[in-house]
């Protein structure tokens, strides 16, 4: 091995190992000469192959900075709880500042979590509600707490045959969404202190969970075409005591990839092998537009790791707030959490979507909102390409409804998002989506809304402010300003 | 001050900078006259001292031993965490099983935590449900995220003004029922290691939640007759750096006392010269027997500090799952960890709740339940001093459901539930209040189920199983036995 390749492998042990944080400025040049009594050209050669590698970040005049990149762990409290104490939790603050903008129905909401509320069937609904609602036995308080409505988990139980999986019912625990299921599995399986695997970009809750919990992240790349990065995994496991995987294999947010059912099983058998659990996130599942659910991880798994959460928010009812965990071998601890923390999901809601799910047709309207999604995932896809060409799409989601774009670097999302909002117009930046704020040029789109000249309007406008949103255009925006050059 | 007493005063201020932990055995005497240079008299009588201050318990051939007392810091992981991670967290493990059995219609519940669902308006309440459901705005997804809905928000804020409290409605934050409102306002005040002060007797989920939270308590005794020891409170902050405090004003639970409006006072006068918050846990509020509502602590606070909490859950809809907390200045930090935890309360509910609180005849039901409650508090009354002769009942509550018996020390009220629970009667060991493990010859009983033959013989066959309960009856329970000698 050359000399300059020996350096750059050294150094890389260095930054994987976390002993320098992620956004650290490296050694300088001289610096290094000095330390390792190597030649300026040594030096710089190893910078470059650091640079190849996407571990490191060329800041021009500044000198390297470690980039957001595999197996390097992230304490997310170090990090984000510095802003939380002052009261300015930065992730927290855009995730309440996207929110609060699509509270207003006014707000184009292409920042939306949910797709829109006109797709669900909310007057059938109501009518199971109101039917079942009438029906409630009183004993069901005391009957119906953790682990859930037995006719709910028995549908749902049914809805897991239906693709393939056997899935007892005995491990379902019904909770207040999925967000409350996922939340609970990952309290499930860490102690305050424990390294959770995180997706890279991925969803901002897990984030907050981890921060909340005072657990600490690994992040793993997701490629917006191939999805998570094994490898990268594999490598987090050998350098890591992780406790847990916090993962969405489906339609994931925000890229909207999908693992590949190899990639599943090889994800299954790597965690098994290290005796990792699995906290499985798949809400959007339900919502492909091919023939078929795409199996998720739990369908491959025999040991009980596997944590799947999902709920009906997404695709029947976001303000019922009904969703479970199949926890497998942790059902148990779960359920206690559960008990001690919201006691039990709200007892109309789980009949009234027992009682939907038996008598209203469910199957019928996914077909239909499967096939409203696809459309417009389509028609997205070709306003960005007229209205936004400084943006790459990469990826092209078979189901769920969002799409994540990519502009040039020097395009701050956070600056778009922004200047957006004061036209009206919500999106969601890249940088909620990973603890080392990487992804500062991306944005997520929410296609889940019936296709109209005002989103079209909306993408229009949206690309006449992407000139402003430059780093260069407005000094207002330097104090988050990151590498101009990216190696990746 | 004589010699005994000057000793005395050492040994006291060594147990309650906690330097001595609960249930710790105490030096004997020999060492004490060793130690000191004092005559077996002064040692004699500097315990005698310390046992009439509460402080220790003489065991017979064994020693003294520190009780639970004021002002003593109790770290509740290191109590209870070693069980925990075997998987038998004890407290837990004791609720889950009086869960279980309360589960069963066939039992009779005295061990319940919900009065009689046959009290609520089921019928009424779902016809309200019905009427709304079919009219939530699709929107309401989004618009009703914390702090929930307009509607409810403002019947609640209505329902304070009824009893002369200016709660503005922005301040009030729906949740998943009062157990997640008293969860979210200690997460929004306390760190992990936070030293929070709880009552003893108090609702264990206080307990559960700091042990959850890696948080330590302490314990502040309860008298069933006057309430909260106040100058042990003012005691402990005193010596212990407390950041929060969860205290039932109202009809707490277990004991059933309610503080006085002086005490109350005091109380909120003394958090605010110390700046420490007050979580309110005020669910039993409204099943007042007198005329009116007693003020809640919540009345008196001038700074923000009292984080007033409650539900519907012990008045009109347990299986609803709306409870709300009035934050204060912390509303925007519970919000917040809402949002983050379990997005929002289910829609459904909280708009036919509020349908039902403008429609439905609230006060006419309250009425109808609280003398219904307190008919049964004074049958239940005379069927104890009938068939539990050995139990003493201070506690006279004004309100709620729940009656607070104290037998003989060497009744091992664990040992009496797991005797009750095999003849299909579940009742709430004394045990499971307290992070100490004290009140072993304590239990409490729900009076909240419409009298019955079937209850009256369950309390006849519960004074029979008492004698078998007895410490020396039984060598199996040995190994949970406490102190024969109480001198408090």
């Amino acid at each position: 091995m050359t000399r300059y390749k020996t350096l750059a492998h050294t150094m890389a042990k260095e930054i994987r190992s976390g002993n320098i944080p992620v956004g650290a400025r490296m050694p300088s040049l001289r610096h290094v000469i000095a330390q390792h009594g190597v030649s300026q050209s040594t030096a710089s050669h190893a910078y470059y192959l650091l640079e190849e590698w996407g571990l490191v970040r060329a800041q021009e005049r500044s000198g390297y900075y470690v980039t957001q990149g595999a197996g390097i762990a992230v304490d997310v409290k170090r990090k984000v709880r510095p802003d939380f104490e002052s009261g300015k939790f930065d992730i927290s603050n855009l995730v309440f500042s996207v929110f609060d903008a699509a509270k207003h129905p006014g707000i184009v909401p292409l920042g939306s979590a949910f797709p829109s509320p006109h797709l669900f069937p909310l007057r059938r609904l109501a009518k199971s509600l109101a039917q079942s609602a009438k029906l409630i036995s009183p004993w069901s308080t005391v009957v119906d707490l953790p682990p859930g409505n037995e006719q709910l988990r028995r549908q749902i139980a049914l809805r897991y045959m239906g693709i393939g999986i056997s899935q007892p019912m005995e491990e379902i625990v019904v909770t207040n969404g999925a967000l409350e299921a996922l939340n609970l599995c990952l309290m499930a399986v860490t102690r305050p202190g424990d390294v959770v695997a995180v997706e890279a970009p991925g969803f901002y809750a897990a984030l907050q969970a981890i921060e909340r919990l005072d657990l600490r992240a690994v992040e793993i790349p997701v490629d917006p075409v191939t999805g998570l990065d094994l490898d990268a995994l594999a490598r987090a496991l050998d350098t890591h005591p992780i406790k847990a995987c916090w993962f969405m294999t489906n339609f994931q947010n925000p890229t909207g990839v999908t693992l590949s059912t190899e990639k599943k099983k090889a994800l299954v058998e790597l965690l098994a092998r290290n005796e990792v659990p699995l906290i499985e996130d798949d809400v959007y599942g339900e919502l492909h537009y091919q023939a078929d659910y795409p199996l998720p991880a739990r369908a491959f798994d025999r040991h009980g790791l596997v944590m799947h959460c999902s709920s009906f928010s997404k695709t029947l009812a976001p303000g019922y707030r009904i969703g479970w965990a199949a926890a497998g071998r942790y059902t148990q601890e779960v359920q206690r959490l559960k008990l001690m923390t919201t006691l039990s999901a709200s007892i109309p809601a789980q009949v009234g979507i027992a009682d939907y799910l038996q008598h209203g047709g469910y199957d019928r309207h996914l077909r239909k909102v499967r096939s409203a999604l696809s459309t417009q995932r389509d028609l997205i896809r070709i306003a960005i390409r007229r209205w936004l060409p400084q943006a790459v799409v990469r990826s092209y989601p078979d189901g769920g409804y969002f799409i994540w774009l990519e502009f040039p670097d020097e395009i701050d999302a956070m600056a778009l998002h922004r200047l957006a909002i004061a036209k009206g117009i919500s999106i969601t930046p890249g940088a909620i989506f990973s603890a080392s704020r990487a992804f500062r040029n991306c944005i997520r789109l929410n296609y889940g809304h019936p296709w109209s000249t005002r989103i079209e309007t909306a993408i229009r406008e949206l690309g006449e402010l992407v000139p402003a949103a430059s780093r260069s255009a407005a000094s207002t925006w330097s104090d988050n300003a990151s590498p101009d050059i990216d190696s990746n």
